[in-house]
């Protein structure tokens, strides 16, 4: 049987991953670098056509057929360029343009990592057989993507399902983004660990201060480390029952560093969502785990490129 | 030229409204009675037939081809049942069901009354040519609807786009759905007197305690009037830059009482919009008044009829 294969990229603020994907989702090879992503555009450029250039090396280049980047946002998918906020050189790169010059002639689709992620849980993963979903990933941000009427939702300019910079406390703190209260400034790993600082908690003997380190402490009971659990579990459930509120989702997807915690997150989360959830039509949304793991940026901007081949509404197999 | 023909009914807590509608969007005649949502199911249901045999006796009745209902929410679309808040003898009631036993065998289609009014506007007002659109009615509560892609998305039980129960205060006031820091919470008409009371307004010489009346006196300069105007601005500015930010909207369509007092509420609305709207891609979103005034619940019920029939994304008329 014929097998589409496509290739990948998932960009991130951290490291800059690529694979060559067959048609069914599974990962045939992979490549990466760093981002040096406070270093200048070109040098970050640099580190994606290195990338291109090791999967080039696969003896199955040649049957690639379409190229799906899933990038951090902001995006613009409209005019194929990327402003990541954790990317200072890129603003408004042109990344389609300059991804297609490396490739050649190939198809080239771009989405945020949100995007991304929906698409690979939606594909392969917790979301598989919900027609409408929110995936979300929690962890030094926080982002998401949506699927609704079986399909994702990019949205125009690939950057729908921004659920991290929605606002869930309308006075609240001041967010980089330069909005208030938005969820991303409650919930993200190192606002968990910022309130937990602040509110007295220290950490023990291996000096993690990091939002593992205030899980570390919950797990063992500190009641100022479960509160700053807890306060992002209600920041979260507050905006995912807004969600589908507004949307009707059926079920909340999460995964990322934050979510790996567990029942930690999970429990008050769960239990906040009744608070929010109020009305019938969302009573029964259900809240689970990610099932993509680190391969779910790279799976989703697979999808992406399968999509743009098949024209379809998603990939199937 | 031929031209379909359908009935609508616009079920509210307050008056229940039908009318022929021309395939155009143009209402040919009308029939309303009270609701009288105080009394049992059956009274209610009373009017509603009442409303239909008045129809009924119309000479275009018999090239009526299907019924739209828009009503009251929450619905249920995929079971053809009512449960509006402010019909306390509606719960699950079997609206499509009974209705379609008065008008025998013609396709009855449902969905909210947020989404019947984003599909008036979509189809004839001001969201017309938006292929991404919130349209609100702010009013004795805060509802809406969404156009995503194109085409109205009423979600899979009518509901989407229940704006009013989402939470942008999530510490915020206990709301009678049981959630709380709802925007409807806090800028509904009701709310908006409320919170002007408790704050020190006072009704002038006319006695007027409604939101009219604070509107009255906002004009006139009282700053605690005003105050009151501004917050519910701000919740409802949260609420769309939320929306526009989950599902990329590029304009906000807001109608009902509270939004007929103009720039009272658009003026610091914009101005809060800068706040929340942050994103480069929800940067654009503009805010406009509806124009479909109170024929919005029966043209946009008209609308889903007429989508039942083509079996396309929405009426083109």
């Amino acid at each position: 049987m014929h097998t589409d294969l496509v290739a990948a990229l998932d960009i991130g603020g951290t490291k800059i991953a690529g694979a060559l994907v067959d048609d069914r989702g599974g990962i045939l090879v992979r490549a990466q670098r760093p981002t040096r992503a406070k270093e200048d555009g070109e040098t970050v450029m640099g580190a994606v056509a290195s990338v291109l250039e090791e999967l080039a090396e696969d003896a199955r280049w040649p049957g690639v057929r379409a190229l799906g980047i899933g990038s951090a946002g902001p995006v613009d998918a409209l005019n194929g360029t990327v402003s990541p906020v954790n990317v200072p050189g890129w603003r408004g790169f042109p990344l389609v343009e300059r991804v297609g010059k490396i490739i050649g002639g190939l198809p080239v689709s771009l989405v945020g990592d949100g995007v991304a992620i929906a698409a690979a849980e939606h594909w392969q993963g917790a979301a598989r057989g919900h027609d409408n979903a929110l995936c979300m990933v929690v962890s030094t941000g926080v982002g998401g993507g949506l699927v609704l009427g079986g399909a994702v939702r990019p949205g125009p300019t690939g950057n729908s399902g921004h659920i991290g910079h929605i606002s869930v406390d309308l006075d609240g703190d001041p967010c980089p983004c330069g909005g208030r209260g938005c969820v991303e400034r409650i919930a993200s790993g190192p606002n968990i660990a910022r309130r937990a600082l602040d509110n007295g908690w220290r950490p023990g003997p291996d000096g993690d201060a990091t939002a593992a380190g205030v899980a570390a402490a919950a797990r063992a009971g500190d009641p100022v480390a479960r509160a700053s659990f807890a306060r992002a579990a209600q920041a979260l459930a507050a905006s995912i029952a807004a969600t589908a509120t507004l949307v009707e989702i059926d079920i909340a997807v999460i995964g990322g560093g934050v979510a790996n915690s567990g029942d930690l997150l999970f429990t008050p989360l769960r239990e906040a969502l009744k608070e929010y959830a109020t009305l019938s039509f969302v009573q029964g949304l259900t809240v689970v785990p990610a099932q993509m793991g680190n391969d779910a940026g790279l799976v989703g901007a697979a999808a992406g490129a399968l999509r743009e081949l098949t024209g379809g509404p998603g990939p199937t197999g």
